[in-house]
């Protein structure tokens, strides 16, 4: 039974399950203790630490265990905006950061900071010179040098979590160190395939990305980095990550990191062609298909695309029946009314979206299954939506009332229509699905029609209106 | 090799070794996510849910899982304070507690809250009338009505984890009650060998306590409390826990609990005759021996008691040689300079502390032999630090110089000349280590001679004047 939701969650690596069960046996007690069971967990946590800080590139002083990725990133920005405070309060993070990024952000806007969002293009990736540019500040820095600008932190993901596209980590490290911003990179994603290029100031990571357990993240704060831990504190992991030591998991996630970095470069190159053939075959396979991220700046396991006309939670419950477990950034799932922030900020289709990431040993044969298997289940979703009989033509522009029908019947709506006005006329979509403002410009993009813009609708929602072109 | 430190953590329960070992093959998913996997994970964190709160007592929707019991108490403490923050910033909470709580009160008076500790009498219990005084606040309340107490929070443990003496949380639930004020009650040390008894508002465990694995604590939140999660926060956990829940840890959590108790009333028992057994020989078999705690009110398993004239890490790694695990809450340990609060709070002898807490299965052999090898420990630590010799009768008024001195020896100057003054006569001990505060009265009361009193010293520190009586 293919599971194809490795950004979710790994399955546990053989090595992290060795390690946790010796680890369970070797290393219970509390590593602050004088005695002996206390100073061999002590021994163990060390040994993590060095194995850990080898694998991330840094110091073992410079890295804490956390309880997860989440923690990671949470104290991290907050220790290094308080650390900063003085200089400024502003945030900046790319606009398709991890959702914990984001309520970092949340949580210092509340607060009284404000926080940037730096747009990203059509791949998901962050333009650099923009991103230098929000660093030097409004007024481009000129006004009281390169502190003027009052960013205290910036942040910048690896990779992305939901398209895999890689981020410009290196030129953004550059210049945040141009404009003496420390740069905290979210490396949830990546760490497992290969350390983060230099630069950075912060680091957080996740172990079960990588195949290590669950409740355990990594945060690296380099050595000079002003850092003020937030919240009650203790005096463990020197006093940036309260609490008794996950200590089995800690040293599981340590060996398997090792493990897994050992087989990266033979299994990134084996899984890379098996996202490469899906990449290319699932357009060829499935119509009104749109492929989302940077086909070659990405990270080797992972792939994303939209298909018109279809609804996410269904997609991914057929899919589930079938035997593939994936995941969906669309506004379709039971837990979200909105798409996936990543998905709008790079203006790509949302309907009906299916990322596919493949865990370390998927076989070929798991991916042909999976693309023989795919057609069939969009094109029975498409059916049972009724996308397959154009009402007759008609040659009037045309208004269609989609109010309160959630994605993707809005963009069905539409489709359906579309063929029977005149080239050169318009259909207005009246929809307040929030998807239809990112689905219905897609739309247009992939069909060749013109869309014209959108404006409020006085009975809610908005009135999305589309010149046929063809 | 007796380990009889299971206060600080207790080895992993064989059912919590065997449910943690189920839930790596079955819980690695993400529970939020809608495929098979992600299923299954999802049954496994409800189904431990429920588990876990049948056990505490409360609704399963009232109990999130946290990485820590720390963490439950940071987030308890922070979340139950901003969510009345309209009442008042009063917390009010014993002098014993946890540092997790002490840290959270310190965080919370940082940001310009209030914090009254309620002081405990010599057994380390608190008065439930002097708690009740402090909710009522300075005027007793009569300014204007309960809520003008301004008090928002009140912490009480259900037992303290140095000393063993249970908590009258019962009656000090009761005086919440009527005063209109949620109780946290931090049940990490007792929740093993029962339920704490009803009346709280918030409840804080710890899982590695009872020989669950480490990376699990429990918050449970009554329905009704004001409750506003405080930093950033996610859609895990009721956004009362953010983070990836470590589910492979909490299943086994909730599993070890429910055996544990099932086997808590045959084991407290057992324990408590070997606790009563230690009780009553060490002050038999070691000279000069204080045993702290209440002697009937206390958890079954723990034990502490102070031995004058030694130093408390030595004491330690003495019998650590001898095959003994224990802990101790002496200032002179290498992590601390300053005599644990809660010894400090009862106002009982510091120098020489050992606490003795037994994990289940622990033999009345293993007891024996502690019982056996602890005199000769302690003699032995007394003849190197030389107490034996006591200088020749003088006469006179004497002024001992132990500036610069660690204890214990500020309290062996004293006791080797206190023989050579006329009866009616004084010593004046000049030391600037903490412990004397403490350790000095102590040594008076233990040796019936006459503390007089401590005056700040010119040259640093204080003098301490004691009258011999004997």
């Amino acid at each position: 039974m293919p599971y194809f939701d490795a950004a979710s969650a790994a399955p546990l690596h053989p090595v992290a399950r060795q390690a946790l069960l010796a680890a369970l046996d070797e290393g219970w007690a509390d590593p602050a203790r004088l005695h002996r069971e206390g100073r061999r967990a002590r021994l163990l946590l060390d040994a993590a630490r060095e194995a850990a800080a080898e694998t991330v590139g840094c110091r073992p002083d410079e890295l804490v265990f956390t309880p997860s990725g989440t923690h990671a990133v949470h104290s991290g920005v907050s220790g290094a905006l308080a650390g900063r405070r003085r200089v400024g309060d502003r945030l900046v993070v790319s606009a398709v950061e991890h959702s914990s990024v984001l309520h970092a952000g949340e949580a210092h806007a509340a607060a009284g900071g404000t926080v940037t969002e730096v747009p990203v293009g059509r791949t998901g990736a962050v333009d650099p010179e923009t991103f230098a540019a929000e660093l030097r500040g409004p007024d481009g820095g000129a006004g009281a040098g390169a502190a003027g600008s009052g960013v205290a932190l910036a942040c910048l993901q690896s990779a992305n979590h939901e398209v895999g596209t890689e981020q410009p980590v290196a030129e953004v490290a550059e210049a945040c160190r141009a404009a003496g911003v420390p740069l905290l990179v979210d490396a949830a994603q990546s760490l497992g395939w290969g350390p983060v290029p230099g630069g950075w100031s912060l680091l957080a990571a996740s172990a079960h990305k990588w195949g290590g357990p669950a409740g355990v993240g990594f945060l690296a704060v380099r050595k000079g980095v002003r850092f003020a831990p937030q919240g009650p504190s203790d005096e463990r992991e020197s006093g940036r990550a309260p609490g008794f030591e996950n200590l089995p998991a800690v040293v599981a996630a340590a060996a398997s990191l090792r493990a897994v970095r050992a087989e990266a470069a033979a299994e990134g190159a084996r899984l890379r062609a098996l996202v490469d053939r899906i990449r290319a075959r699932v357009p060829e396979l499935v119509p009104d298909v749109e492929v989302v991220g940077d086909p070659v700046r990405r990270l080797p396991h992972l792939v994303t695309f939209s298909c018109l006309y279809v609804d996410g939670e269904t997609l991914l419950s057929e899919l589930d029946r079938e035997g593939f477990s994936v995941s969906s950034g669309s506004s379709c799932t039971s837990s979200t009314l909105t798409p996936s922030h990543v998905l709008r900020a790079m203006g790509v289709l949302s309907e009906g979206n299916v990322r596919v990431s493949l865990p370390a040993g998927t076989t070929e044969a798991d991916v042909d299954r999976f693309l023989a298997v795919l057609p069939g289940v969009v094109s029975g979703v498409r059916d049972r939506l009724g996308t397959g009989a154009p009402v007759p033509d008609g040659g009037e522009d045309l208004v269609v009332d989609a109010l309160g029908k959630r994605c993707p019947l809005p963009v069905i709506e539409l489709a359906k229509v579309i063929g029977t006005v005149r080239v050169g006329g318009t259909v207005t979509v009246l929809a307040d699905d929030e998807a239809a403002r990112l689905d219905i410009p897609a739309w247009c993009e992939m069909r060749a029609q013109e869309y014209v813009g959108a404006t409020p609708s006085p009975r809610g929602g908005h009135a999305y209106v589309v010149r046929r072109l063809s």
